[in-house]
């Protein structure tokens, strides 16, 4: 398993035990974490922080030659909004742990020069497809639905 | 003078009475404001949460319905990050104060069908105009540049 997946999937695990939605990312530099976080709807009340979203508030201001060199790892295959931060940062590379739950933007991406790359990783669709299967109504909420 | 505009007009003029960069924005639901906030890389050291994503924070968790029939006023054309807010939630129409400072998704929003109307108000270009000249750096590092 890749360890920047792996740190992902902790997070979006911690989410989980938090009574949150069970999505987590990570922002590499330079083979260094300098971001990380997770889902924080239940938790805070937060209509922006996905799990994406909140990785980047938590890495904090950065110049921007540091999200240029930068790749972004998610659990989730990320919505119009994440994948928009995305876009307004530069962050050239994109590591998806699935994209069978959710499809997010990872055309519009790719289109602008993003490198996506999609795991299919079991442990990340179980997360969601459990977490779906309980609480669908939380779910939707958070993808717009 | 558009009561809506005006009121994202004194979030923007907040936002630079403390110190930060001068955008504002309201989401307006049936002729009632339901959310309002600015930009706050300066006063919260926050990277996500420009002018529209504080104003989508501070509404709070809201059915999909109430999106759907919402208005968003912002003063200046919005980023990709906030554009893939407003497409996440299906907000089907935006109201931009100026888009000569800064030229956001408008052709994305509306290539997806959101409604996009752009005032040219001179007193959101001239917030952006002296802003940018006085702080260029912090102007570029909002947009990731």
């Amino acid at each position: 398993m890749d360890p920047f997946m792996q740190a992902a999937i902790e997070e979006a695990q911690l989410g989980l035990a938090e009574g949150g939605i069970p999505i987590g990312s990570v922002i590499v530099h330079h083979g260094r974490i300098i971001g990380r976080g997770h889902n924080q709807r239940v938790q805070q009340g937060s209509v922006i922080k996905h799990g994406e979203m909140d990785a980047f508030e938590n890495a904090g201001r950065l110049p921007a030659h540091i999200y240029r060199a930068s790749v972004l790892y998610t659990t989730l295959s990320p919505c119009a909004m994440c994948s928009g931060a995305i876009l307004l940062y530069g962050i050239p590379k994109v590591v998806i742990g699935e994209n069978l739950t959710f499809m997010g933007e990872e055309e519009s991406l790719r289109a602008r020069g993003v490198q996506v790359d999609v795991l299919q990783d079991d442990t990340c669709v179980e997360l969601m497809r459990s977490f779906i299967a309980r609480k669908p109504e939380l779910w939707n909420e958070d993808i717009g639905e």
